[in-house]
């Protein structure tokens, strides 16, 4: 029997993580629309045999107003086109594109996920999140966002809505046989018929059963909400945690929260974000770090703590501390990076400039500074002691934050047994240890792993 | 000075347009869902010099019964996902997607088509729709679909919501100074602010502009609504007609209707699709073409005509002509192809199963039959006689059918001088003779060709 391995995703924001990344001298920023430069990408990630690449989204310009949008990145592809571009130029790595249940329709995002997993032969994976910004509001119709607890409601039922679509061909309903002029078998296709609170959707789809059976269902909110929903519905949970005990503290809770809809901890990867600054030695990883607090203009930095703790921080000193902030059960926002975030802040008596210089690039998630082998040292430590399955890996900038991770940081994962020498799955499910999902629309379930 | 040439598409339906062309020994229907396979479709029709491949879409499957669902084909590739891998593999081929204006979002819509111009290097078009069967509208939360007009209202918004998302980025936006920390000109990025009767959008969209400044818009639609729309908004119609004077009168009288748009006749091209059943000889052709009449089973063939009429003609005998229709200002389907083929009945007194016969493959659009010389005849035919600026080009089925078309139609119209030996353009745009859109937002027009 081998060793338990980890799992590992890219997670790629365009030219890398931090908010200064487009000015580091190893960030191509003029490559962000190109997509040879995100080709070469995935295709490193795919030489480092990670799980998958990852991207995020959101629906409205960051910046809020004009000097910040001046001095960061507000263009970006879109990660559906993107994911299924990257898909013909790729052969072993999943995709996991990041699409909001707050501003879309069940029979689109099931359809487009299906479709990307054949096209991909099985390497598709559908990160579930819900919208939260006055900014994409705005951008559908409407003057507000909706209420944290609605989001909720309304993204459990798309999740059901778009499982159920998914299920609507069975495996065996493809025959195709041009002789007897039957091409599928019709009674093994089926409406759907889901009338609920917040969608009505006959079905079937007219795409065939996705390779995976089900893409991949990833989640990262980690509020209590965001907990609840995962432990039912997700497959994969991209997390946020400073230390250890947190990390081991929500690991465990959200695992034991799956008994209750008959699930089991194995097939649930808990994968915390990791922030790696890389360096020869530690002199040189200092250095890395404090050239890329230095790029960060003022401005920007400003508005993206604002940004991450849903209040505006531009009126109050830079020097100065935290003003007082609202109670986290008046955050119509991400709570669980508001609380994070505070609480950083207050352990550690930080001003708003050190605030958001610790979070330019990790943005709340995990910063690991150091050698190849002390980052890990670091990794080893929580995936060993019950606080990970598996990291998502965010480079600072790119390409060399990632090139320098796969080239120095995964043969140490490798050689330490850690970490995959090669592919064995054929499908991201399979890579991951996930099982393929039973179809839930027919009473025998035909389907094994 | 060149000759004037004509535009081509290729317009594939997988894995033929014929309703039986799975059936056909020269059609590789296990391969409906293998990327492979699209791909190299894509790259037969790029060896060819097409301007474009052309993909149609609904949001339903279309069998209405389970016979018909055993019949026919109801599963393929999602659209999008499809051209945007495609993209990856092409070098020089416009990417056309068909999007309904229905059942979306302007600003995903704007989003993607900008993201796939970016990811191609200007090479996207968007085909716009209104959605009008029954079994759509019930998978958007529905009821009934949207009466034929409002249809058209709403489709008339949301494709200028897009052009002004298209453009709230300036082509000059982007900086990208990493010493000065400007990655762009925040003056030069604009809010749209667009409140109108069916859509709210306040902007800029989360892309700089589309390479093409715009992505070639494209209609189908030929109904009195769908010309003026086409009229004020298209650069490119598919459209179908039976005779060299029907379409003779579509193109003059849509290009009659665009001088009141401060537009000129040039910037529209009108392609009719044909259908090309191919042979060495003439007996060969009508071989191929017995051939694929007698692969059609009976209840696909119903079900086709039915659903191309929006009228169920199930319950009639299939021997005998067709029954009393409704009016046309009853018909809340597609308007036109119920006149064309009614008028096609009626002209020739035609039964359903021969009506169906006829229909079965070119779906009302032009079947061309013969010897490659014989086709490029016709073609030529319309094509300098003020019926046609080029062709949609509708393979039988494939990838025999397109193959065929690259291999002997194509070289024939080269000789002729009617069609490009290689590529000019470095943009669909370009290869179109389009001019790049100025910017609607900005007062200056700064956009040259």
């Amino acid at each position: 029997m081998t060793k338990k391995q980890m799992k590992l995703g890219a997670f790629f924001m365009i030219p890398g993580h931090h908010v200064a990344a487009w000015r580091h001298p190893k960030a191509e920023a003029h490559n962000v629309m190109n997509f040879d430069f995100l080709k070469r990408l995935a295709q490193t990630a795919e030489r480092g045999k990670f799980d998958m690449v990852f991207l995020a989204d959101g629906y409205a310009v960051r910046a809020k107003n004009q000097k910040v949008l001046d001095q960061t990145v507000n263009t970006h592809f879109e990660p559906f086109t993107l994911l299924s571009a990257l898909s013909a130029v790729t052969h072993h790595v999943g995709l996991v594109g990041t699409v909001s249940t707050t501003y879309n329709e069940p029979f689109h995002v099931a359809r487009k996920f299906a479709s990307l997993d054949h096209l991909s032969n099985g390497r598709a994976a559908w990160n579930v999140v819900t919208s939260n910004t006055e900014e994409e509001a705005r951008n559908f119709n409407q003057e507000h966002h909706l209420l944290h607890s609605k989001r909720y409601d309304r993204a459990g039922e798309f999740v059901d809505v778009v499982e159920k679509l998914w299920d609507s061909w069975e495996d065996e309903a493809l025959v195709i046989d041009k002789k007897s002029a039957q091409f599928a078998e019709g009674s093994k296709i089926h409406a759907v018929n889901h009338k609920g609170e917040w969608f009505s959707v006959e079905g079937p789809l007219n795409v065939s059963r996705p390779v995976q059976g089900h893409p991949v269902v990833v989640q990262a909110g980690s509020s209590e909400d965001g907990k609840e929903l995962a432990a039912r519905t997700a497959e994969v949970i991209f997390t946020a945690w400073q230390t250890l005990e947190e990390a081991q503290a929500f690991y465990s809770d959200v695992k034991g929260r799956m008994a209750k809809y008959g699930r089991k901890p194995e097939e649930l990867k808990i994968m915390p974000g990791i922030f790696p600054v890389i360096g020869k030695n530690a002199e040189e990883a200092e250095e890395n770090k404090r050239l890329l607090e230095e790029l960060i203009p003022e401005e920007a930095g400003i508005s993206l703590l604002s940004a991450m703790i849903s209040f505006d921080l531009s009126s109050f000193p830079v020097d100065g501390p935290l003003p007082e902030l609202p109670e986290l059960d008046q955050v119509n926002g991400g709570k669980s990076r508001f609380k994070l975030l505070k609480d950083l802040a207050d352990r550690e008596g930080l001003t708003i400039r050190k605030l958001y210089q610790r979070i330019a690039g990790a943005r709340g998630h995990r910063e690991i500074k150091g050698t190849p082998e002390q980052i890990v040292d670091q990794m080893q430590e929580w995936f060993e002691n019950g606080a990970a399955d598996g990291f998502n890996v965010m480079p600072p900038y790119l390409p060399g934050g990632l090139d320098d991770f796969v080239d120095h940081v995964i043969p140490v994962l490798q050689q330490r047994g850690l970490f995959r020498t090669e592919y064995r799955g054929n499908t991201l499910r399979e890579n991951l240890g996930l099982k393929r999902p039973a179809n839930t629309l027919i009473a025998k379930t035909k389907e094994t792993i």
